[in-house]
């Protein structure tokens, strides 16, 4: 049962699974010589995972239990080697400990082993995003709920085990403290700090690309080489309330940001995150980090984050791989 | 010029440092075809770093140009590719952005290029910490000084580029927000937060190691597998405030920690970080944490670490490893 600790005296948490050590990889470093591993991703090995909590087919959703050997698009299951579990457990005594309650889920988000998420057609993004919208809307609903964190680990060198394209859902029972951060400023600004960045950030040289609900800029503040950060025009909070024309011109800049990195970085491992709160005073946002630097002492004592890439200077160079023709 | 970035609309802040994108790298991985690396940190080479601005001998510390060549145990200078430099700069216009206004210095450890700090004798380990002292007091007197960062990357993972052993020291002109909520938090509290986890851990599975003046744990909060930390049992605030038996003892006990960590993890990448602060408030404290897993979307959404080693047991693993013959 994994367990979230407190910090001894600040409003931190770690989270304390030792089941995830088991978790198999496919990268090259830790396969077993000789031997080429069955992917528990791919079409056909439905049942090395848990069953689907939903599948997403050319004939539409089926949801729990429905499962059967239809071809699929995007399939959605609990993770075996979860961060947090559904079902309770007491508190640990000595200082602050929760029961890791919540849940963890894949979602497979192709069924081509080797397809890249740059490489998505238009279709399979929509897909992908109205399949985050939806695991999304069903957990909002559950009171025990109290964040729905949304990601993809691409690469191994960004924390993925498994190289066949997937996305997770993390819920947690309590604000993560840097939501809570982002909160309280919120709270002390007279207008929405992420409209000021969009009025500010579509007129500046850190403009990488947009169309006609969102931009895509390389933040003044970038923690990462080459970091990105998508955001609606529009201000809303989470893609619950998201329009079906947003959705659609978000899976097209969702696509062009990733190209462009794919074509830049040959590749590169990445994470991208979805920020989305129930609360109307929240405005939606996705960041984008590459995972080409190590994070070293001066990081982990400080919270300050050296970045040897200037935020403007990356524009520049992405901007023009998306005019230019793909090498 | 670095430049130090405030975020949009938080307490929050990185470095944007182009020149540190130069910095040459010693290990296999990016090291040239068939050329051996003529490493800058050997005897001999002093002249492809800057100007030593100390140079531990066994006669004695030799300050600013008094570098001779004669042969030094352990040597301080300004680092090329610096996150911060002394001179100032104007703020970029828009947001805040102050010029990346402090010192960086590298303190190369050892002469031997291949001498491992878990192999440190207690005479060269007790000089590293009289030169992390030494150079602290130096700086806590700079007005424009609000932090001194002390910290060694260990191995290519934990951010080193160079494998001959050094540390480095960074000042900020601003306190870091990790910081500045610990003081938050020990302004709100009766008792020193520090002294309580003494006082509790001390008693507790989680105790690895200790001595008359200081304390070896794996914390009960842990971002990190195999992380550790190091407390003295005396409230004091930094490194000036230390006695002479404390930085003997303290020397001996890094010794055990790092050794343990080393036999056990088969020499892995770390980083250890000095905290410390000139205010009589703050509890000195030293924290160890290997490079061994991967910062994922997860953690970097939510500012939540997951780690699949209980403290408990690494608590277990490290105490069995001080106890059984070096294998």
């Amino acid at each position: 049962m994994p367990e979230l600790r407190r910090h001894y005296f600040l409003d931190e948490y770690c989270i304390i699974a030792a089941e995830r050590k088991k978790r198999p990889s496919d990268f090259p470093a830790t396969k077993a010589p000789g031997g080429e591993t069955v992917c528990p991703f791919c079409p056909g090995n439905e049942k090395m995972t848990p069953p689907a909590v939903a599948v997403y087919t050319e004939q539409g959703v089926l949801f729990d239990g429905q499962e059967s050997t239809c071809s699929w698009l995007l399939r959605v299951f609990p993770n075996v080697f979860a961060a947090m579990v559904p079902c309770p457990a007491p508190a640990t005594a000595d200082w602050i400990a929760l029961p890791g309650r919540g849940h963890h889920e894949v979602i497979v988000d192709s069924p081509l082993h080797r397809e890249n998420p740059a490489d998505f057609s238009q279709e399979r993004m929509e897909m992908l995003i109205h399949v985050y919208r939806d695991r999304y809307v069903h957990y909002r609903e559950d009171s025990l709920v109290k964040y729905v964190s949304i990601f993809k680990n691409w690469g191994k060198e960004a924390g993925a085990s498994l190289s066949h394209s997937h996305s997770q859902l993390i819920t947690l029972p309590i604000l993560p403290p840097l939501i809570k951060r982002e909160l309280d400023a919120i709270s002390r600004a007279s207008l929405c700090p992420f409209c000021n960045i969009v009025a500010q950030e579509k007129e500046s040289c850190r403009l990488i690309d947009e169309n006609d609900n969102w931009i895509l800029i390389a933040p003044f503040y970038s923690q990462a080489p080459y970091e990105t950060m998508i955001l609606p025009k529009r201000h809303f909070a989470n893609l619950q309330e998201m329009h079906e024309d947003e959705t659609k011109s978000l899976a097209a800049l969702l696509k062009r940001a990733l190209g462009s990195m794919q074509s830049l970085l040959n590749d590169p491992p990445y994470n991208y995150m979805i920020f989305q709160l129930p609360f109307g005073c929240y405005h939606l946002n996705i960041r984008i980090q590459p995972a080409l630097s190590n994070i070293a002492g001066f990081e982990r004592s400080t919270g300050i984050y050296i970045n040897s890439f200037a935020p403007e200077k990356v524009a520049e160079e992405l901007r023009q791989k998306l005019t230019a023709p793909k090498s």
